[in-house]
């Protein structure tokens, strides 16, 4: 394999013309879109005329006129096609945490005689702080019972009223078999919720095949719908009608200009819906969604596995023995990112970044590497590793400027 | 009074130059910004600057570089200059549906013993759908008991937990005295909660003054924050550190990226944040706090109750006996809001739209004219009662298409 391969593998793929509907900046290799994606062109286009004209010059009637009454449904369908979901399962809308609170508290909900909830000791934190405060505002009992990956479905039993898990680990790359989970879930009773962050968009999910309860997910990650996007929330259509989520906002109600003193659900999953819909975020995250529904996933996947392939061969070759594989080796277990450890994980990252090669870095000890087929090409995985090497071989990255922890990212 | 009165009062009006900071359609009277605030010129270019610059060239770095992670606060603490509270004491972010939840899960959570939630009956539903829906999340006989506004102080006795009202009526435009009823509602061991949707950058608003526990609000009526803007919330500050707001997401933890499996609150107002700050939202949120800030509160108290005034008067002279004002004729009691009420308001609000004075209808039969010094001058006061005259004399509101009713606002 050699750079030139890479350029002809480039022009051979089918998802190529994608790269172009995106903002990259020059000389960027942006292998962080599983943090935050990149700007669509058309992102920019959809903005502007939501606040010129929408906002600016027709004002309230817009609700009605441009649509916005019907964003969080309408795209919420959009992202159930991604999902495997049914039509009119899927709202878009608040935060990943916030949802997160919702079908967690309506899961338990669903099995009152019970009170564990099982999660992955790595799952992404704000799933677990959500969970644990929850279990402290329900008392009772609750509680939330933290798991290694291996052990998981030797965990499920009679008590556990809920599994939640983060569908693909954000500081591993592991990606569990949902379907295998939910059902092993199932079998002792419990209800399953899936945090979709890093899979919507990402890899192939179906959410009705592998009987799913709950969902979530993120907007701002490879559905690139801006900084803090709006997320989503899935529920089970089986479940619609018996589940209460709390936070039962006006525009969830049956009749919200009806002004009633009391709570009625709207139909189906309008009930999911909280307060008045964020207009500007969504009309960005629809543009992202659009892009990705207009992909087809089997060749998102396949040019996703080939690129990680390709990376931790590189790896390999370029800097042999330096870094530990954190990802799983086999593809089927990987989602779309490339994880590597390192003592020095951060200031190796900070030393790539000024040779503007972005990935991030996750405490303690891991550079992150997201791969993104829309608008990464073989020669930037390339390209990356050959600057990871130039890092590692010049020690660039001990210098002062690079130690120093910034807060973010 | 005559139309040329209006003129010149306009012409010595200290507000009128803010009129100019707004894209004002051609030939609308725009009467809905307790709705919908108008677009902000500046808002345009902000935005524009951050989708292009910030998230487009700058990407993931903006988080540090473009002080995308200090928003909440950054802006909370503008919006607390406008609410008589103190730096360290509001963070902007969530719907005001989800501010609304935490804040009253928080202020149960303080008085363990008691059950009952008191608030208006015709308090905005989403605040009387929250707490219906957290009574019955938390059962164990918590109730929401609604009570008329003449009646709440007499409500409040040892059994209440919380009084959670909204300070200006959105129907009525009744502002309650927050100082009072808040001291009714310590003198018993109650504690105040105070939707501040139709009063920050409406009304005076002196928090710390009134003793307040904990407020909400919203972005997108006074603010001009765009729609479906963020909300905000605000906790006393005696009362942060035993306070356990529920919704406990990454944002809110000590240190965010140090990625902890147990949750610890971050200093201060900072545990109040949820998830990843909507970037988009709160940037157009900004524009709109700036320029409430740059607008002296006793200047633009005093153009509302003029202008209100004003309407109210004209229509006596130009409608008597057709309409029955329902807002407060005391300048005092009323918030920046003119109310109307007709068994043909439905329709008559259309006819008026079609003129392009725009208000809104609020069911059963409220005409609903919302007050913004900022933008309005005398004489669109002065115009939009004639032209409601004209829609009364001519009968113009019987026509057919005025009668069907749309879904929404």
């Amino acid at each position: 394999m050699t750079r030139d391969d890479c350029g002809r593998l480039d022009a051979a793929d089918p998802l190529a013309p994608f790269r172009e509907r995106f903002a990259l900046p020059e000389g960027v290799i942006y292998l962080d879109g599983n943090s935050l994606g990149p700007l669509p062109h058309a992102t920019a286009e959809r903005l502007s005329h939501a606040v010129t004209h929408e906002w600016g010059e027709q004002l309230i009637r817009s609700w009605n006129t441009a649509g916005w009454m019907e964003m969080p449904t309408r795209i919420g369908d959009k992202i159930a096609r991604l999902l495997g979901a049914a039509p009119g399962t899927v709202v878009a809308g608040d935060s990943t945490s916030v949802n997160v609170y919702r079908v967690l508290a309506a899961a338990l909900a669903l099995r009152p005689e019970r009170r564990v909830i099982v999660s992955e000791r790595s799952n992404f934190p704000t799933d677990l702080y959500i969970a644990e405060g929850l279990c402290a505002q329900l008392g009772a009992g609750h509680a939330l019972r933290l798991i290694e990956p291996e052990a998981l479905p030797a965990a499920l039993d009679e008590s556990v009223a809920v599994l939640m898990l983060t569908h693909v680990n954000y500081r591993t790359g592991l990606m569990h078999d949902m379907t295998a989970l939910t059902q092993a879930a199932h079998a002792r009773g419990g209800v399953a919720i899936w945090d979709l962050a890093h899979s919507a968009g990402a890899v192939p999910v179906d959410l009705a095949g592998a009987g799913a309860d709950f969902a979530v997910g993120c907007g701002y990650k490879f559905l690139n719908g801006g900084p803090g996007a709006p997320g989503f929330l899935y529920v089970a259509p089986a479940l619609l009608d018996q589940t209460r989520l709390p936070l039962t906002g006006w525009l969830g109600h049956a009749a919200p200009f009806a002004f009633e003193p009391a709570y009625r659900p709207a139909e189906g999953i309008r009930r999911a819906i909280v307060g008045t819909p964020a207009v500007l975020g969504l009309a960005a995250l629809e543009v992202g969604v659009d892009i990705a529904l207009s992909a087809p996933m089997e060749q998102v996947r396949d040019k996703s596995m080939r690129l990680a392939r390709l990376f931790l061969e590189r790896v390999q070759r370029a800097c042999p023995g330096m870094f530990r594989e954190l990802c799983p080796s086999q593809d089927e277990r990987r989602g779309s990112q490339v994880c590597l450890s390192h003592p020095e994980g951060y200031a190796i990252m900070q030393a790539l970044i000024a040779r503007n090669v972005i990935g991030d870095f996750r405490a303690p000890d891991i550079l992150r590497f997201g791969i993104t087929p829309l608008y990464l090409r073989h020669i930037d995985v390339w390209d990356a590793v050959e600057a990871l090497r130039e890092v590692m071989e010049s020690g660039e990255w001990r210098a002062p400027e690079f130690q120093r922890r910034l807060a973010v990212t």
